[in-house]
């Protein structure tokens, strides 16, 4: 039935420029053939699926393909065809393509490989291929994907098979590896997880990963969106949409691979240590609110649990069991997850002792032993006491989900879901070992009502940690990246005094001390002062000052003048090459104290990001550093300090005088807004050592370096 | 068919004390009734695995029980019996074992509860059981033990249900949780891997975990053994059994729960924080080369890829797939699970080349793109070449093992088994998620010949990295295990300077030092030394040297007679009521070096233990610590050394001097045999620091504690 293209559009989701591309009314299969496996996973599709829009095969023969009407050409079609879902040999995909645009078709999912995936030579045939695309004002989806499936409009444009029964639509999946996507799905499936949507987004040469998790925001029937990708080829795109679903408390969940090859690609710069890898990376999800997870499974379970319980409420989490086993193994792996097991406050306790009287202890993880077995309402009379418990904003209940038919306890199950009818908290059930949840497992899920079921307790435990986290991070809008700046004129910070002072004009508090040019200049100066002494040569062409015998420690004032000669003839004899341009003096700091080391790197894709780490072996032997875009803020520098695996540094190590962390943070975020204001051409501004020392906080030396390795000092 | 007794035992394993009861030819069910859920469970089991030997059922009425004779007590059997499988109510449960025993019946195996899992009431309840059943000649598996199947004999004398199908044997499955133990055992059916032998070894009131070991040691069927254990009733039977399986190149893998809560058991001595807890046990499985996991996934997971591959020849690891993801995510997560990717040597490049002449890279892991789904028959023609690569000892291929009938590409699989039937290395194949493996699994593995499948990349690579690590350990036989030595004398080891010495006595290098008891004997003494000096009170009864005013450094020749004088004084005003010993007087030891800290402690259960850690903030903020028993050998302190998270600072760091690695280890092995020939009442023995300076080491401060809290030295 031909419908026009206004008709059309009313019906049609108008939320979204690429709604037309996502949910698309009717689909030209280029290159359907019966003699294809392609055609035959594609065209299994629309069967397995229900799709209900128009489907036309084009191919050389105008041959109808498995009872589906062929047309030579898209033109020849003479309807209006929303998607052009193309799997030609590549010599024929432009082709293809021009005869798409000729016949009204304004988007292409384009299967065909040899692209940028092969190499350099593929990769100029894809620039010619999204040239081609933009003079014909066809958006493209591709090339080298295996395409969509809508799930929840019940359309698939792609190669990816159904996973069936079909599940009621819970999250989205979107990778950028087609193989993986289907893989993923598959997993899902077996999680007993329904599938909203499953993308493989290939090369990207136009449509970006960024695109559909802008469009799957609003895609009501997502709850939870999980991505599997290599690399984020549009930061802005994919930070607006991030901050989007975060404002609409959708979570987003991320696999980003590549992270050994990452970080391989050690940054050249000074400070390169610090940021300059996939660190990076986790430090913007954190900023986003984003969910980063390590494995295939934890992507999907984690956007599992959380499409069935939204954020929780409360941190807390209780499991139940009656395996004692399980108990324990809940209780040694939380902590290292993040999963918080509070104790149960005195009225619960003093409830469950109702419930409970032979039982010693009401601990949490709570071990209901085998009498729950003998007597299944032990469930329905516990599981409200627990959800109501101060503190606990999930539930997960222990009992055998059946996959064999006659498998487990009925009794049990009943009573959980009977329980499960009268409780508002998010309860969900644990499975001790992973486990696929098959059609006998959902007769089960369904005659006793039961909630989302989680399987193994590892698995479980790495999930609610991540749910958790999420639901704290969830009400913290986040600061927009700094990307795409404008770059400003360097300043000429040349040395480690003109940075300093220029630290000291944004707020630090940073070390005395003068350039003195002569003798008489540093008697003068040092006579100003009242402490013992450091001088250090000045010189913008002098890396390594210790070497050339350009520092003296500890110097008493009356030996002064002295030492200043001594530094100026020792580096004039090591280095007569060098402009001199004075010498630094200032007061010697001994006794104690924690030294941080504090960095600021432009990252090529998601601009300034800030480090901080212990000086010495702390970062240097253990790459113990916290990381964070810019701009930051108080609260979220005192929590990255905590984070450091020396913290207990700060807190009044051995006698030491407790560190004043809101002191040390305000210092910190006003070294991250000076780099800010240097602009993006700054490779990295470093204060090494910031030391602190109780409530006070002092910039000891700074170093910048510009992109142009314009080596301004050191 | 009545047997004697000595026919019965010509045809059974007597290579073991409990074969009688580990492959019982008859088996009497006390407690066994049509209305029972537990007779239920127990009695399917005969009929599921197909038991060939004889079953009664002893119940007050003597009824017949689903078709199974009936009897009114063992005694009126009249046939030689021998199992008994209790599971009547506690209170009848003597009764029982004094009838059993009444028949000659030498094995009971003990499912009912209320013992000591219920508390001290349970306990005594426990001990007047098992009294009964020494004075009865029976040996008792239990009580609250779901029992055992010996799944190989096909003989069940268990409540653990059967999963079928049965699959070919091929790892056992010990745990002392019940419900644990079915999980296991349904999860490794899950993943293919058959179960030669399952055992819920509940209280454990007579046979042990440890027991069950031994006799799989010899079990031929069973190619690894999982256990899941909370506590090691009988380390040294424990021990024992674990260096026979390593001698006969059995693995064994442990789950050993309760991390947490023997974490919270902080241990009393001074070095408590740096052996007191469960890394003890993580030393003891180092030592012994069991492999200890985590997760009950991951117990199956390695026991059955090591039950499938035995020892692996080359610690390489080679994975192929036609998903770049999976590539990259095995490359990602390899480093982190201790798993080697080599990359290929020429001559494999070349002959890769030759097979895949469109590549550009042939890296591993080896993405072998869609390429190989057009032609499946390259995977037989890359296969061969990669298994052949210098130090690859396993390799994985992945291709979808389908679990619903016409998923995946049967060529593709064909190829692999194909190419699987002339290669000698262990080939595996892999699957990017986890996934359960079904009889359409099982149907596809059959008809293409494929190997064991290990489903997900990242228990995958687990499993891998902890195979790799046994089969290096497998060549050294661990030492013995210190357990039940006779106690020594303590020896009056009461002061810092006499640790020292005696310290000396066995090969350890100290700093050189006297006690001087006179202002005279203190300037006799600094005369003959060339540095500066340092100078402590020297007294049994003072902890804190420092406090007292009874510590001076960095002190010269000149000052010493009044430095001794001063700090007789300062200790004599804040301490009147010490004993004085005299002052010790040592060189300053200043200007760099690494400060180790080695502490023996004496472990409840597996005896001295010795743990090295940086001094300073890497011991003391981050725990970094290698824990080993012993006595432990110059390579193992090494191995130790280089595992501490600090290693580095070993190795040169900053321009200092690398240290002497053989001579820091042979100082650590003399200390760790000093604190040995203290023997077992010495609570700790601790030096703090052991300076490294390239070649030198010198131990600077000893301290021993005596079990006795005798504290004789600070």
């Amino acid at each position: 039935m031909p419908r026009s293209d206004e008709t059309k559009r009313e019906t049609q989701s108008e939320s979204h420029p690429l709604s037309t591309l996502f949910e698309p009314r009717s689909i030209a299969l280029v290159g359907a053939s019966e003699k294809s496996v392609w055609s035959h996973f594609i065209l299994r599709n629309y069967a397995d699926f229900g799709y209900t829009g128009k489907v036309f095969a084009v191919n050389r023969n105008g041959a109808a393909v498995y009872g589906i009407a062929g047309f030579t050409n898209c033109r020849s079609i003479g309807e209006s065809v929303d998607v052009a879902f193309i799997f030609v040999p590549q010599s024929a995909v432009i082709e293809a393509l021009e005869d798409a645009a000729a016949a009204g078709i304004r988007h292409a999912v384009i299967l065909s490989s040899g692209y940028s995936e092969t190499g350099p030579a593929g990769a100029a045939a894809q620039q010619e291929l999204l040239a081609s695309a933009a003079k014909l004002g066809v958006r493209v989806w591709g090339p080298n994907s295996l395409g969509f499936n809508n799930l929840s409009a019940r359309a698939p444009v792609s190669a990816i098979p159904a996973v069936l029964p079909i599940l009621p639509p819970s999250i989205a999946i979107v990778s950028q590896s087609g193989a993986t996507a289907a893989e993923l799905y598959e997993f899902a499936h077996s999680q007993n997880i329904g599938t909203s949507f499953v993308a493989a987004t290939g090369n990207e040469g136009d449509v970006t990963l960024s695109d559909v998790l802008d469009y799957l925001v609003d895609h009501a029937a997502t709850k939870a969106i999980a991505i599997f990708a290599e690399s984020i080829r549009d930061p802005e795109a994919f930070a607006a949409a991030a901050e989007r679903a975060r404002a609409k408390t959708k979570p987003i969940v991320i696999l980003k691979i590549g992270r050994s090859a990452l970080a391989s690609a050690v940054a050249k710069a000074h400070t390169g240590s610090l940021v300059g890898d996939d660190r990076v990376f986790s430090a913007i999800c954190e900023r986003l609110g984003i969910i980063r997870v390590h494995s295939t499974e934890d992507l999907i379970n984690v956007a599992g649990l959380l499409a069935s319980t939204g954020p929780l409420r409360h941190p807390g989490f209780c499991f139940m069991s009656i395996s004692g086993g399980a108990c324990t193994l809940v209780a040694d792996g939380a902590e290292g997850n993040g999963v918080e097991l509070p104790p149960f406050d005195e009225t619960t306790q003093r409830a469950l002792a109702e419930v409970l009287p032979d039982f010693g202890s009401k601990l949490n993880p709570l071990d209901v032993t085998g009498a729950a077995i003998r007597d299944p309402s032990l469930f329905e009379r516990i599981l409200p006491i627990v959800a109501a418990a101060p503190g606990i904003g999930l539930v997960a209940v222990s009992m055998t989900i059946p996959t064999t038919p006659g498998q487990g306890l009925p009794a049990a199950l009943e009573a959980i879901g009977r329980a499960l009818q009268i409780i508002d908290a998010p309860v969900v059930m644990a499975q001790t070992c992973v486990k696929a949840l098959n059609d006998v497992s959902r007769q089960a899920i369904e005659a006793h009502r039961l909630p989302f079921v989680i399987t193994g307790i590892d698995p479980m435990l790495r999930a609610v940690g991540k749910a958790s986290w999420w639901s704290k991070r969830l009400g913290r809008p986040a600061k927009p990246l700094l990307l795409g700046q404008p770059p400003i004129a360097p300043r000429p910070l040349s040395t480690e005094r003109a940075v300093l002072d220029y630290l000291a004009q944004s707020g630090v508090a940073v070390i005395p001390g003068k350039v003195v040019r002569s003798r008489k200049e540093a008697a003068e100066f040092a006579n100003s002062l009242h402490e013992s002494l450091v001088l250090k040569i000045s010189s913008p062409d002098i890396a390594h000052k210790t070497e050339v015998g350009g520092v003296r420690l500890n110097v008493a004032r009356a030996e002064v003048p002295d030492v200043y000669d001594s530094i100026m003839t020792q580096v004039a004899h090591a280095r007569p090459d060098a402009a001199i341009d004075g010498v630094i003096i200032s007061p010697m700091r001994s006794g104690g104290g924690v030294e941080l080391l504090v960095g600021v790197t432009n990252d090529a894709t998601w601009g300034p990001t800030i480090g901080i780490g212990f000086g010495g072996v702390m970062v240097e032997v253990l790459a113990d550093v916290s990381i964070a875009p810019l701009p930051v803020d108080r609260e979220e520098v005192i929590e990255m300090l905590l984070r450091l695996r020396g913290a207990k540094l700060l807190q009044g190590f051995r006698g030491a005088a407790a560190a004043n962390l809101a002191a040390v943070a305000d210092s910190i975020v006003n070294i991250g807004n000076a780099a800010i204001k240097l602009g993006p051409s700054v490779a990295s501004l470093e204060v090494n050592p910031l030391l602190v020392r109780g409530d006070r906080v002092e910039a000891l030396d700074g170093l910048v370096i510009w992109n142009e390795n314009e080596r301004t000092h050191v």
